[in-house]
């Protein structure tokens, strides 16, 4: 499974069709784009802070999303447009002060659906503080 | 199973322990809460649309986390502090410009773990936009 | 939305097209066919409970799954092969001894995806031991 | 994170504690226990195949959730009784004919909650069958 789309390629893709994703601020970076898989960091600002610096629940939901969609993108190319059908998240460990980095592989990428699994990790940890699957439906192509 | 807090109360601890809520604006307000339910608004501002006006994913996640959280505060009181362990949702169809509101039943309210249902609609609708379940541990009290 | 098939000709389709669902005994029963929702009975026998004669968690998970795909075949009609692909349930309580059953309604049933949401119960029972959501992959009708 | 129990003495206490599992056959075997980590193998007898000779949705609910229970044993010790409180599963391909292994890793042992990642594979396939997480509760130890 070859991507076919670098990672700032899909970033140049996301500022144009969603540039409401930066609207609070440019959090967001792709770090990597792999065969099967892509890495996407949040540099949380106070948007996304609860108290004691930590990162909110659901700014790593929308990580995991936008990470999904990432490596969905990478791998289909800019012609297609998928969405999320669904989301599942656990909640394992309360996040330090600091990157957060989404680490994305898509489990299947079928006519219909994408499956992607997510470790949500703080930069240059192993314990995952969140793991997500997420389902997309992929338009026919 | 009898709420313990009004809806203003809520809002008012949701003020003092988690100002960020609101860092973006003012968007989410406390509808209703009945025995074992509540119902939260979000009026979305440019933060929270996709293009179209249509409700972005993970603004749909944020509300149901905060909504699940409203209506679990509202029966434990504000002593106790849950923290969500897992949410699962499902997007349904696309939102419609406009509030959108979630309301979320008790399935659950354990010494351990409280479980929650949310639908998601536009108001006055009857389809929901998305659903979603979430489960909170919840502190001995 | 109207179902298009009674409960007796979809038992009969099961019978037909997945023999296996009885290869432990005849536990399965549809009890109820309405507009938008289906509820389906488990009569456990020793195969699904645990001791102290609790049914099992995968009797649940095999029941919520069977149930949901009772409602969508009610409104797809006996052409049309569905299959799943996502199944989330939360456990809740543990079930008493006795008949459980699933009521599932269509959350949405679209050209591709339909999702359904199910709560499962003792006979006569208020209290949900068991919350699942489902989505089947519809083939083109 | 280090196994307290050995595959064998596992297998030993599922036979004594839940004979039921074995009810219609002795088709679950204990492949490895590592750290953090354990395998278990489904030899699908005709209770599990649907139409086709393929192992059925729910005898891979009821085989992560076995798979995740075992891995939870194998780090916490017999005293321990752990009971699921949420299972997710995506279904990503039809499995093909043959013995199908669930391998499970802790992404998270904590004083309460148990989650665990499991992926579904037929012998010896790199393409994974099914994708589960799991979640349960953990007694005091």
């Amino acid at each position: 499974m070859q991507p076919v789309m670098k990672g700032d390629e899909i970033m140049d893709l996301l500022d144009e069709v969603f540039p409401q994703i930066h609207a609070g601020g440019r959090v967001y970076a792709i770090d990597s784009v792999l065969p099967g898989e892509a890495a996407v960091r949040l540099s949380a600002n106070e948007l996304h802070l609860r108290p004691g610096g930590t990162v909110s629940g659901p700014s790593m939901m929308a990580l995991a999303d936008l990470a999904a969609y990432v490596v969905i993108l990478a791998h289909i190319g800019p012609e297609a447009l998928a969405v999320t059908t669904n989301l599942n998240i656990n909640f394992l460990r309360k996040p330090e002060p600091g990157d957060l980095i989404a680490t994305c592989r898509l489990l299947k990428l079928g006519k219909r659906l994408a499956v992607v699994d997510c470790g949500i990790a703080g930069e240059g940890q192993e314990d995952l503080v969140a793991h997500a699957t997420a389902t997309y439906s992929v338009p026919p192509r």
